[in-house]
This record gives C-alpha cells, sequence and structure tokens, in this order.
C-alpha cells in the first residue's frame, strides 16, 4: 500500500514537471532529463510510469479535460432550465480561464501539437467530439422542456463549443481582460440572438 | 529597378521556406540555416532582410492577417444590410478554413508562440483588438439600419470574434468536416438566438 502510494507521488510529480517544463520551453525543446531533474526522479522512475514524452503528454491533456467533462456532464444534467445552467456555466468559465499561466502554455501547445502529431490530433478531436455530445444532450433537453427554439441541437451545440474555445483561446493570450464577464455577456447574446425582431 | 524586384523575391522566397520550416517542425525547432537552404539564399541575404528568427514570423503572421482584415472590411463596409454580410462573410470563410495545411500547423504555432514570446503575444492582441473594431463597426451599422437587435455592440462583436477562432481553431485540428457549412449554421444560430420565444 505505501508502495503504491510512492509510486502515485512520483507519477504526479513527473506530470507536474512536465506541465512546467512544456509551457515554459514548449514540448519540442524539452527532453525527458529535464522533467525527470525537475521532478527529482531518476529516468528509470521515469520510464517505469511512461514509455514516452509523448505519452506524458496525452496523460495531462486527458486529466485536464477529464476535470473539464466532469464539470460540463454536471451541468448538463442539473435541474435549472437549459438558458440558466448555460449561464451558471459561464460564470463558471472564469475559474478555467483564470487558471495558472504555467497551464496557459500548455494548452496552446497541446494544440501546436495537434497539428503535426497525429496521436495528439485524434487525442484532441475526440475529446472536441465528447464536448459536442454533452452540449447536444444539452441543446435537446432545452427543446424537450420548451425553453429553447427548436434549432438543429448538433449546430447548436457547434456554436457553444466554438464560443468556448474562442474565448479560452483569447483568453490564453491575453489574460488580463474579466473573461467570466465577457463570456456571459457572450452567452447572453447567444441566447437573445441578433436579428431585431 | 531590377535590383528592387530581385530583393522583393528574395524577400518572398525566405518567407515562403520559413512558413514551410515552422509548419513541418515548428518554430523552436527551425534555425536560420534550415530556412536559407530551402529558400535558396545565403545568411548574408537573410539577414539583409530580416533581423532574426522572430522578425520573419512576425512578418508572416502580418502578412496573413492583414489579408484575412482586408476581407472582413470588405464586407463591413459592403451595401447588404449587416446580417446578409454576415452570412455572406461565413460562406467565405469555407476557403479561408481550406487554406493548404502548411499554413495550418504555422497558425498554431503563432498561438502557441504567442503565450512564451512577449512580441508574438502583443501582436496578436493587437490584430484581435483591430478585428475587434471591424466587428463593432459592423454591429453597429446593423443596430442602425435596424437590422440588428439594440444589442451592447462591443459584446456582440467579441461574440463574432469568438465564434470565428473558434471554429477556425477547430477547423486547423480537424479539417475534414465541411467547415464553410458549419460557419454558415452557426451563424444563422447566432443571428436567431436560442431562446424560445
Amino acid at each position: 500500500m505505501k508502495n503504491e502510494q510512492r509510486r502515485e507521488e512520483t507519477r504526479g510529480a513527473i506530470l507536474d514537471a512536465a506541465a512546467l517544463c512544456f509551457a515554459e520551453k514548449g514540448y519540442a525543446e524539452t527532453g525527458v532529463a529535464e522533467i525527470c531533474d525537475r521532478a527529482g526522479v531518476s529516468k528509470g522512475a521515469f520510464y517505469y510510469h511512461f514509455e514516452s514524452k509523448q505519452k506524458v503528454f496525452l496523460a495531462l491533456l486527458e486529466s485536464w479535460l477529464a476535470d473539464l467533462q466532469e464539470m460540463l456532464a454536471h451541468f448538463a444534467g442539473g435541474t435549472v432550465n437549459v438558458p440558466e445552467s448555460l449561464l451558471k456555466m459561464s460564470h463558471l468559465m472564469q475559474g478555467a480561464f483564470q487558471a495558472d499561466q504555467s497551464k496557459t502554455g500548455l494548452f496552446l501547445e497541446l494544440w501546436a501539437q495537434a497539428s503535426r502529431d497525429e496521436t495528439v490530433r485524434k487525442a484532441s478531436i475526440a475529446t472536441y467530439q465528447r464536448y459536442q455530445k454533452i452540449f447536444t444532450g444539452l441543446i435537446k433537453r432545452g427543446i424537450r422542456e420548451g425553453s429553447l427554439a427548436p434549432v438543429d441541437p448538433v449546430s447548436a451545440a457547434q456554436v457553444l463549443l466554438s464560443l468556448a474555445s474562442g474565448l479560452f483561446l483569447q483568453s490564453l493570450i491575453d489574460p488580463r481582460r474579466d473573461w467570466g464577464k465577457v463570456t456571459a455577456d457572450s452567452m447572453q447574446i447567444l441566447l437573445d440572438g441578433l436579428i431585431r425582431r
């Protein structure tokens, strides 16, 4: 049991160190030796846990996206009506947007890697598809309960996903704005529409 | 005059070669020597035109964003009403989204660089602000002409910008979908709104 705990700690230390290295120098410029140095672990310990630098990268990606997915699923399954769920969700995004700067660089690095590395690209697409599914379910619920207009749920989910990605991307590049407010205002406009009636 | 033409050609060759190198290997992994090799120019010629690798990167960025800005400004200043302009614009995005894959990698690389390099970050923020201004002007025109609801123009412009950035980001990662159609459908939903009336 103690051994298992130590193993988990080592794995965590490697992930934390890798996240810092990738964010500061970029994925390409970071070596396994450097991650080991920073984590204070041997190369043997590293390769016990991860086959390669790429696997560390994918593990990091997966853990963050799982957190976000859990949050989304929580709201998608909630009991308040869908427009209210969406507004609450957007206020909560403030927290996600204000994540520490070490994660910032890593997300941007992820996207850059996705364009060059087929495994990362596929993992990114699969993640987008999972989010798309959650949002599609949410829109369907809204239409069923009568709070949303009878839109095409897949297209509407796509709008939510793109809007969230675009806001997140901008918040990474320009973190000093109040992205929680910007997101909530954006959601209100999307709910209301732009056309004059 | 001939010399000037040759200089322009050399500059263009350096930019094209750098774009390919950055997209294929990433910014960090590309050296000036490699760009010169690929462009078929001497290091002397390179440094005649550009102070550093970073300046080449910034020049590439500027030229693409200037093209996009021109297209946006053309639509923003058009004579058809604003909702129609926006829908036309989104159909045109198909072309931008289907840009060749060498540019794809470079855009993602740009965002990754923006998180690590203060000069690139500032250039990116300035670009976003220019686009934001164009979209704000467009929304104001729509409200004036009575085709758009009396929304806050700055927030509405932010929604357009985020939606476009998010769609573009996803199209870079997953290029096989029909992004022209997705964008047009998304724009229609944004124009109509989600709330049931």
